[in-house]
């Protein structure tokens, strides 16, 4: 019997593929390489989250691997028509940054309401300037996403007392459906953004949106940077129809120095870190080897991506 | 049947007392007549918390107020021997910050785990930097002082799964006694001081104790200035034996231009704004009119501090 092939489309560090040996013959590709290695191999990792090797080497010629695994939680950078149509099967590494990106977004939220940007800017002019915060507790917040992610925000600010509504495709049980967003979001102090992208949400956050939003309110996005009008954003904010706003993600990542979003008054850029917390590599690795166990035994696989859609459905 | 003079020592903005017209005689002082006005009093409003007249100016001749209310949750500044040897009723503002402190510390908390601070310099700058940061959840606290404020900083935490230990001035079920200290300081990642400022806690936090810490562990001082040794700290930070600190309050407030601890690496300074959230003022006259309102129909107060040791017992 011969080993199953695993390509993977490489970033740095590499996987730790350890438990793998002489389970699988590893070859190694990036975004170069990724076209003429495609045919031969039966599984596709793609480790690089970054690239978009995968979706623009997919199409080619010759036989296409069985399964696709991408070491993030959207497939936006690997899905393709050609891709969705085929029988691939697609998984991807849902669970593993639930928890770090709702701790994410709370430090956000507290320090907004606590206004730690601004006390860190007085302590570097060393001006002792006391100021009135804002209480968390008793604040309303509107997520929107009802994947694990936005689940696992929502379950992290009821802890701290903020009413928190979830906005999915569908509405369901705990869940409000996209015709409830404009009046969620116009009641809300906190707006986040943790949705996948798709062509429902794709620059869903838009001028009218950030309209409907209260002087006061802040909006947040750790999703993907495409859900948002960034133009319109940082209108929003410049205009003060918004109070502040926290960026995670970005339409072009990275940001380059001439972007203009770095200097957008109220707006705190981060380099898409929300769910990234010290061990996060090894444990999608451990995720991996994971779901190659259940490949390799002939079980059905977890985190299996509903091509159409773009994400695991389901809770 | 007169009305009892009620001396306000003042701070701006003045307190809302209006629900006492007709109720009470109000006298208002500053630092310089607070002297001469007390003997006519019959209860006296420490307003200004910042202030250290009215401890002051109690040893001087006359007779003195029967009720002292501070708006405030310590009561160091007001504290004296001859206070404290009096019948005088000595209450306080337990219970009003508790719920912003705890949010307070849980922003800092969180803003050092996913280090924000550097995010923000790193924006400043325009730079893309991509680090990993650390997952709040499972990580230990050590928080020192069991009152209200200490134990919903402890309820804060834990519910953003945080492991919580409380160390109090005696040990009791759910709280550990001042022998525990070092133990818990040695395994924690968060050393939070809430404690009140009395002999046994003056200095507690000291060079010897942040020897104690983990180097990774950080330190945070929402109590009173006092507790710690401040060039201690400063020297623990820029050695490196701990990997953080934050401090809301100071021996010396408010922090002049040219303190040292502005530029402390890895410490982050704050205007004593802990417990200032929007309405809190209002807050604390609103309690104080409740008191008044016990006060006057000859129910026993609430809040009353034990005066020996310096804050309100109990739990």
């Amino acid at each position: 019997m011969t080993v199953p092939t695993l390509l993977v489309l490489d970033a740095h560090p590499l996987p730790r593929l350890g438990r793998l040996t002489g389970r699988a013959r590893i070859v190694h590709a990036d975004a170069a390489t990724l076209a003429e290695r495609l045919p031969e191999a039966d599984v596709l990792l793609v480790w690089d989250f970054t690239s978009t090797a995968a979706r623009e080497a997919w199409p080619g010629e010759g036989p296409r691997p069985r399964w696709v695994h991408t070491a993030s939680t959207g497939v936006d950078h690997l899905m393709c028509p050609e891709l969705a149509a085929s029988d691939t099967v697609v998984t991807n590494a849902r669970g593993i940054f639930d928890q770090p990106i709702a701790e994410y977004v709370a430090a956000l939220v507290l320090a907004m309401a606590k206004d730690l940007p601004r006390t860190l800017e007085l302590q570097g002019s060393r001006e002792w300037r006391h100021r009135e915060s804002q209480r968390v507790a008793g604040t309303r917040a509107c997520v929107v996403g009802s994947g694990p992610i936005g689940r696992t925000i929502a379950r992290t600010l009821k802890a701290l007392d903020v009413t928190t509504a979830l906005v999915g495709r569908v509405p369901r049980t705990g869940v409000h459906g996209p015709d409830d967003l404009d009046r969620l979001m116009a009641r809300a102090d906190w707006v986040i953004a943790a949705a996948p992208l798709t062509e429902q949400t794709y620059g869903m956050f838009d001028a009218r949106r950030f309209g409907v939003m209260q002087p006061s309110a802040r909006f947040i996005n750790v999703g993907r940077g495409q859900l948002v009008d960034e133009g319109a954003l940082a209108q929003a904010l410049t205009r003060r129809w918004i109070a502040g706003a926290a960026l995670d993600v970005f339409r072009d990542e990275p940001l380059t120095p001439d972007s203009p979003l770095w200097q957008v008054p109220g707006l705190i850029v981060s380099p898409h870190m929300s769910g990234d917390t010290v061990g996060w590599r090894d444990e999608l690795g451990a995720q991996f080897v994971e779901l190659y166990d259940r490949w390799e035994a002939g079980k059905p696989l977890l985190n299996v991506v509903d091509k159409q859609r773009g994400y695991v459905p389901g809770h």
